[in-house]
């Protein structure tokens, strides 16, 4: 592994000096700013994510925020994802697409009224497509990247660490929700949210002042529930199927593609710029799929390029996410298969820096 | 520093494995791929890069390729640079605004016929914001990041091994324009240029097969030479002046405060989307902008984020990249000043990771 050189472009975030001070050892960069991806070991901040609880910088999910009477407009032309029943104070998960279907990004939508929104997104320039849009389409909407960081507490104790700092009525959000609530003074968006699978919340930190505060806070408040910095732990993702824009799709891929199918209501989402090239794929399914993918043999290394997939002798797929799962003992994997060979049990072929692997397509993701 | 977590979000490039067997020591992440930043050291690469020449794998600079009837109206939409005069075979560095005249990118446009343009774009998902302006304004124009990867030939004797690989007749290539040269029965565009004050070329390379035979032989050739690999320097792109889109401006500031207002044409570029918002500070000028500015003292470190800049007891601007110079003897930066401390000789204060510092506006760059 190479070192990484600061500078501006690479954006500090308002708990950069928590989180060099508890040890990060590895960073990636995500909207040109710092995401820490290792504290102890990737292995150890896995263990520890399971059975405690970590306060995590995730400033690097950057808010798009529109603002407005054509805000809800702007939003529906952005996902195929009906949101007609949505109400203020929900959390959604949209596909974005552009006018050929291709995923933009797969951020969530947090609605704070009507003619407000934040678009909580994953690793690309969205504000651009976003800003673009509005400006061709001459939509009456403000759009700008506000300052807000969100703050992760995630793990299966995350529920009573925060319950000491906002009350024990952050007991009573529901998964995909958010209230407001109070810190120092300041009035915060907290949601049951989170890029793990072991439960959690994000706040919305707005400012930079009250960044080190509340991270010091959190870490007092815990200290009897063994709360460690931590990080969205790519173990942990890959066994639940958390997907990473980015690495397990691109904007060559359509949300169904992604197995986000679910999540595009392309009869009903009048408006999405990609819902006239959606609908055939929505109507006949996507030829190729992202599968859980089980590679034997001992642990493989991270995944920093394709590794093809083959099968019956040719070309079916890439795997793009793989880590070694210490809890299922096998290689956990993230590819997209070829429609002729993702029947759960089909066994593939994998070339890993370590040389080909035995590989076999799950029924669904570990955890 | 920190180590930088691999995965295939930060993607490598047709040159990563010379890179890597050369001896990269840092890297950066731009337009979300891999970009070198140190090989022996960067004092070393230095004195290396201004008396021998360097290969550089500056893949990171992605193409953004408008083709169609309608490339070079959608092209003028994006910059206040007048391009009406601008011929098949030149390369135009063009400030990229938003409709509030902030800037986007600063690429450099390289014109390869009437309807077909490559954006050779700095670290934003520039493609984003061409994607939804030539939507929103139902522009007949295909858009899309083509299989392109730049390598750059920089230093003294950069002609001398160019022309070896490529014949004699690339000495005649002119600042910045280009050729079309074949490699091994391909054609590939070669326009001189690069970010560096040394002299050189960038040979756009399309696809990923011609990447490590290009590379191999430009070592081979450039033996005697004393060819090593390269990368955009810190501290000679600080002497010279060249700006770095995310670390000396964002989306925040004008052409005009980055000092690149000769680059605007604001009266006559008709149909530049931020020309209205433009017009009136190309008239009264902008209140601040960037300047060269000597820091005193011993070596700073690399400036990872804002350093704010001081004057008559107030705060006056900032800097934002800076550096030790060897040949000039004094740390070297760039940064944002307001117009009441600008005037070469001004004596203001900055306040370093190492404490406060004298620093004297410069009447221009070093180099």
């Amino acid at each position: 592994m190479a070192l990484i050189s600061p500078s501006r472009r690479l954006r500090r975030t308002p708990f950069s000096a928590g989180v060099e001070a508890a040890g990060v050892k590895a960073y990636t960069i995500y909207n040109h700013m710092l995401l820490p991806t290792v504290f102890e070991s990737l292995e150890a901040d896995y263990h520890h994510l399971k059975n405690h609880v970590q306060v995590w910088d995730v400033s690097a999910e950057r808010q798009v925020e529109l603002r407005g009477p054509d805000a809800a407009r702007l939003m529906q032309m952005l996902t195929p994802r009906d949101l007609r029943g949505m109400l203020p104070g929900r959390c959604f998960y949209v596909p974005i697409v552009d006018e050929t279907g291709g995923m933009l990004n797969d951020p969530v939508a947090v609605k704070l009224a009507e003619d407000r929104w934040w678009i909580s997104i994953a690793d690309s320039d969205l504000l651009l497509w976003v800003k673009g849009i509005a400006n061709g389409w001459r939509l009456d909407v403000l759009i700008d990247e506000p300052d807000v960081s969100p703050l992760a507490v995630q793990g299966p104790k995350a529920e009573d660490l925060m319950a000491r700092i906002f009350g024990e009525s952050i007991r009573d959000v529901r998964f995909f929700r958010f209230g407001l609530f109070e810190y120092e003074g300041q009035e915060l968006a907290v949601a049951r949210s989170g890029y793990s699978k072991q439960g959690g919340y994000e706040i919305y930190v707005e400012g930079s002042d009250l960044g080190m505060p509340l991270w010091n806070a959190l870490f007092k408040a815990g200290e009897d529930l063994n709360v460690r910095a931590g990080c969205p732990n790519a173990i942990e993702r890959i066994e639940g199927g958390l997907l990473s824009y980015g690495n397990d799709m691109t904007d060559d891929n359509t949300p169904h593609e992604c197995g986000l199918g679910r999540f595009c209501d392309t009869q009903t989402a009048i408006g999405c710029i990609g819902r006239d090239a959606l609908l055939r794929v929505a109507k006949e399914g996507p030829v190729q799929q992202v599968q859980a993918i089980a590679i034997d043999g001992d642990p493989v290394p991270g995944c920093d390029r394709i590794w093809p997939l083959y099968g019956s002798g040719r070309r079916v797929g890439q795997v793009t996410s793989a880590a070694w799962s210490p809890d299922f003992e096998t290689n956990v994997a993230i590819g997209m298969v070829r429609m002729t060979h993702w029947d759960p049990g089909t066994e593939l072929e994998v070339e890993t820096p370590l040389g080909m692997r035995k590989a076999v397509v799950q029924p669904g993701f570990w955890a």
